[in-house]
């Protein structure tokens, strides 16, 4: 489905030539040839202005950042990332965002070898949808349902700072400069932790990306593992990145943390006899790995403070439907 | 990326078990397993409310439809369908929007043997980006590129008609109202040529599909091969499943054939030599074939009438930007 106007935009921001793939941009199909005894995983992520980004965010931080999230897919996979299609649907032709969306999309596509092989452009309210296509050694990928009882539960990275960021641009707190910056550049340029979740590949007992937040996230995993977990809702709220410099209160930090969403780490599980090797994997990724908890045999999900005394905090997880 | 209202919503319309994945909706990822020598064919399209659909249309014609442009790729490719990846922008949780969606979508979804492996649900505008996986064995794909003079050129089933309707919906013409079905049918719900498409591996020397109308199209084809063509225009507004019986006008119905758009049909390229084999590929596919044309040497498209007198009417593609 591309015109002819469209189909020149396509080309001047989007064609560049075919590596890996057999065949790419411009034919009905992008095709793909998974290597022997590999299995694709694929994952899709749909982005609307106003709800998962700003409309004054700058187009090559959108760019990074809708390839960020799918990309995170992936990495809560264990997967090697290969290639994704992009469907845009754009309210007017704007060569200055195209250029700059462009830009964000393709630097951090070429940082991971992550082809785009297709996709579609439309008029109509501004979208973004990509899927991403990775590859992973059959029986290998990371699930959700593999946590076990007596399990360390971790969190790679930071957590909380896009939402502190959120709610600076919503105006229900400020932030010093330096630590908006902070905040901010998490909120519109997450990392995806590829290089962890290669890593964890038979560490990790299950793993899940937080784009809702921790506490809704790991119930994915708490869910499908038939399991519950202890959180330490402290050790949690220290993983913001602009720590407790900025004077907020200790309840506002764990919910950021706990709650926050759009952090893009991982969750994780892993035995406790496989401590070292997770520090290790966090050491060979350069990626910050903190265990926050353990899985019980009890479902739910139980948040103790710092000294193990029960936090009766409630948190929701963020819902795009809320 | 998925918060629990919106997560119930997923699993109560789109989650179904897992087939021939070995791993469906509800991880981070799906895992395709393509089978030994296989490419994976991939697609996306973007539909957008007002732009590829009205907002009046019966939701479960929708959900047939924004598959349906999908596997029309596939089936330009000779792909076998395997599985999709649905990502939903909705303005609001409408249940009997989403039982109707849902049951239109996997009625052809079935039908082709296609399963659900993924995807995200978000509110906004309305809008439906499907990214549809087939298979086909590496080396068999038909692409874009492979038209050679002196190659006759074919379209499958009808064209036209849904533009037809288009302007019947916009007040531009009227049609009797056994037409007027005929003609929203083939707008609202297009059969995707997959059957045939499989049918012409090793047969058709190019194919396309049809989405913007078969001048535009066709030029996709022309371009890739470094070829041109003469078509007749006659049997192209021949092949409107209305016909004359409406009375419009030859130039009307030309228009429609030749770039009306929204058509999925094939338009494909074959050896002269393969006359009697794209018949057989038409009837084992129960797809009616029409020779329209044939690749010359000398670039661009030149229209004739069925007494081979130049038309000089100009047609444009449909442009999802003008």
């Amino acid at each position: 489905m591309s015109g002819s106007g469209e189909f020149d935009l396509i080309a001047r921001y989007f064609t560049r030539p075919a590596r890996r793939s057999p065949l790419g941009v411009g034919d009905d199909c992008a095709l793909l040839a998974p290597a022997a005894g590999m299995q694709l995983a694929v994952s899709s992520d749909m982005l609307v202005e106003g709800r998962h980004f700003l409309s004054t965010v700058d187009p090559a931080r959108l760019g990074h950042k809708a390839l960020a999230v799918n990309l995170s897919d992936l990495a809560a996979c264990g997967a090697q990332p290969l290639a994704f299609t992009l469907a845009l649907s754009l309210p007017a032709v704007d060569e200055a965002w195209l250029a700059g969306f462009s830009r964000g999309l393709f630097a951090l596509a070429d940082a991971h070898g992550c082809e785009l092989v297709g996709g579609d452009t439309t008029r109509g309210p501004l979208n973004l949808c990509i899927t991403v296509f990775g590859e992973v050694p059959a029986g290998a990928a990371l699930l959700r349902s593999g946590a076990r009882v007596g399990d360390d539960v971790w969190a790679s990275g930071t957590l909380g700072d896009a939402r502190l960021a959120l709610e600076v641009f919503r105006g229900t707190l400020a932030l010093p400069a330096d630590l908006f910056d902070v905040a901010r550049s998490r909120m519109e340029q997450p990392t995806p932790r590829v290089a962890l979740g290669l890593a964890l590949r038979g560490i990790a007992t299950a793993a899940v990306d937080l784009s809702d937040g921790l506490v809704g996230d790991l119930g994915h995993i708490l869910k499908a593992s038939g399991v519950g977990a202890q959180i330490d809702a402290d050790a949690a709220a220290q993983l913001l990145a602009t720590g407790d410099s900025a004077g907020l209160d200790i309840a506002l930090r764990r919910a950021c943390a706990l709650a926050g969403g759009d952090d893009y780490e991982l969750a994780f599980t892993a035995p406790q006899s496989a401590r070292a090797a997770v520090e290790e994997a966090g050491r060979a990724s350069a990626t910050p790995v903190t265990r926050i908890g353990a899985i019980e045999a009890a479902a739910g999900l139980r948040l103790v403070d710092a000294r193990g005394a029960a936090v009766t905090q409630r948190f929701a997880s963020f819902d795009h439907f809320a």
